[in-house]
């Protein structure tokens, strides 16, 4: 009996379709730099649990909190300081870096990496500053290894299945966008570096999860923004230093496609992308907290497709290092990362000034 | 027994809790002015199945189609010529007017009713151009009649039950929003008068679709705009007098609440309106295509509410005719179209000007 289409196609939605490498090979050998609780919760696990990657160095500000690091977890052998791993102390146990530090910290680490020519897997945004992030994109120039932003969506299947469905025409022309991403940062505490314009970059809802549906978007569609506009507010206390405890901005795509997005540090933990065409809708809801679901509409016909969820991170991991197995360059380059730098300095410019910004 | 609470207040989802008017009261005898489709698909059954309403009158630019309309229909006595109409012919034979012309004849009609004293409910937007729906708040402002402005969503209970939710504090402060409304109309044939900014206004999708977010969101919000930006594109051939064949509009509200709203009306047949706080989201989907569902989310619970539909039109007779009978204020006075007015006008202006406009 042949197995019906749809069948096949549910069957294989978490398949990885952009895998060259056999599961044998590898393992790709990581220095992860800034051992935050994304990288002991989200990043070490993911890593252990992945077919091609292996970590083996941790390097922190604080040797004692490297050296513990080192003794928590079975695979790590040497906790440095930054100022080792910049030294180039055990470059021979790692063939990549992990680099996620706050935003104000990656091009340091990105520049000692290519010394080392060491491949890139950097922490989006790629910098704090546009300036900052040209500098990756002109240091990781010269880098024979894969250089790479780490958008966790692209490697997600729900992500990937959306693009395949736009692509093959599934609603029709894109003519509108919504997305937002917003979560609650006022129970994480003072200090908090997201706050902190000299570590985190302009803003702090924009930066840290606008950045979602404005990638996602931008992957799925494959169009670039062409202009900005935005607005923004900050009045509880905790968000003095930050003009976007929430922000609205809205871009203008290739062909004219409007993506209306939204980001708030202060909210209700809430994410979803919903892309309206002339013939049908695609929703990813929930979209950017770690799991996502897929909706399709065309017509008066609608699916909703649940499968299982992936761990966003492995699939990232694995991406990542089968690009560097294969010696491929992979879809967020430094160059595709700058373009969201651009865009998140022209939405803060455009929210001062009260403009629209063409970029 | 004693109903558990959420029993109760499922049971009485659907209640009219604006009602005044005993079940026999009335009826309220209409005029109905314009007959295209929405007034005989959706008006004349409205009417027909209310509690309150009695349509006696037909008015139409052509004579024959007033006395067509008139055979085709039971309860109506006259079918008039608009002349015939506004100089006053049959006046005793209806107590308030429905306007359901293209948008630049609305104020000609306001203004012949309050001549004859007649309540008047008159479609949404107000008018074409911010100074004809000044006169009609000027020219209503000596009626002794309720005036109101037909906003179906009003009472729809999905929308009535939200407004609660947000009064009562279920989605804690608000924080953001997305809406949408569109459509094709790009099948419905050439001179259509949506496309002519002399019949219509300064654009369609705005005028036409985009008021359902922004005025719904303003009622269940209750708080009131402040500034506005907006991006517009025409491409298709069938939308080059208009500039909003698609358009993103943000308003910002009172207290800092971004809007984020897009209208098409060369789209996918879609709509959605969705509240985020900081405690919760309410999400009303489909929203403003003639059929409402509610979703409520707080922290990690979400309830589904999908009750039997009302109709809407229905809904919105009745309510306006309770208001006659009961010689009440509506809530959609005027005053409060207008603002939908001035909303309007910024988002083009915004949109022209590529510039943030403060209300």
């Amino acid at each position: 009996m042949e197995p019906n289409a749809f069948q096949t196609y549910l069957d294989s939605f978490t398949d990885r379709e952009w895998q060259v490498s056999d599961d044998e090979d590898g393992p790709v050998r990581f220095a992860l730099i800034g051992l935050g609780w994304w990288t002991a919760d989200k990043a070490i696990p993911a890593i252990n649990n992945s077919t091609f990657c292996k970590a083996t160095v941790a390097a922190s500000s604080s040797k004692e909190k490297a050296e513990q690091f080192v003794d928590d977890h079975d695979t790590l052998e040497h906790g440095l300081t930054y100022d080792e791993l910049q030294d180039g102390v055990a470059t021979d146990a790692y063939d990549a870096v992990y680099i996620c530090t706050p935003n104000a910290r990656h091009q340091t680490f990105v520049e000692s990496a290519v010394a080392h020519e060491k491949a890139i897997l950097c922490e989006k945004p790629m910098e704090a500053t546009l300036e900052a992030a040209e500098s990756i994109v002109e240091d990781c120039a010269d880098l024979e290894a894969p250089a790479m932003i780490a958008y966790r969506m692209h490697t997600e299947p729900v992500v990937q299945r959306a693009r395949e469905l736009v692509r093959e025409g599934a609603i029709g022309e894109p003519v509108h966008v919504h997305g937002n991403m917003s979560q609650s940062i006022v129970g994480w505490g003072e200090n908090q570096w997201r706050l902190d314009p000299e570590m985190a970059g302009r803003g702090t809802s924009v930066t840290d999860l606008g950045i979602y549906p404005l990638n996602t978007t931008r992957f799925i569609l494959e169009r670039e923004p062409v202009a900005v506009q935005a607005m923004m507010d900050s009045s509880h206390e905790y968000f003095e230093d930050v003009p976007d405890e929430v922000a609205a901005f809205t871009i203008t795509l290739e062909g004219g496609v409007c993506v209306s997005c939204t980001a708030s540090q202060h909210s209700q933990l809430d994410s979803f992308l919903r892309i309206v065409g002339t013939e049908g809708r695609i929703t990813i809801e929930p979209a950017f907290h770690s799991e996502s679901s897929l909706q399709l509409t065309r017509a008066n016909t609608t699916v909703d497709i649940d499968t299982p969820q992936v761990d966003q991170m492995e699939e990232e991991f694995d991406y990542f290092a089968d690009c560097v197995l294969d010696g491929r360059e992979p879809a967020a380059t430094p160059e595709h990362g700058y373009v969201d730098m651009q865009v998140i300095e022209a939405v803060y410019d455009a929210a001062e000034r009260g403009e629209t910004i063409t970029l």
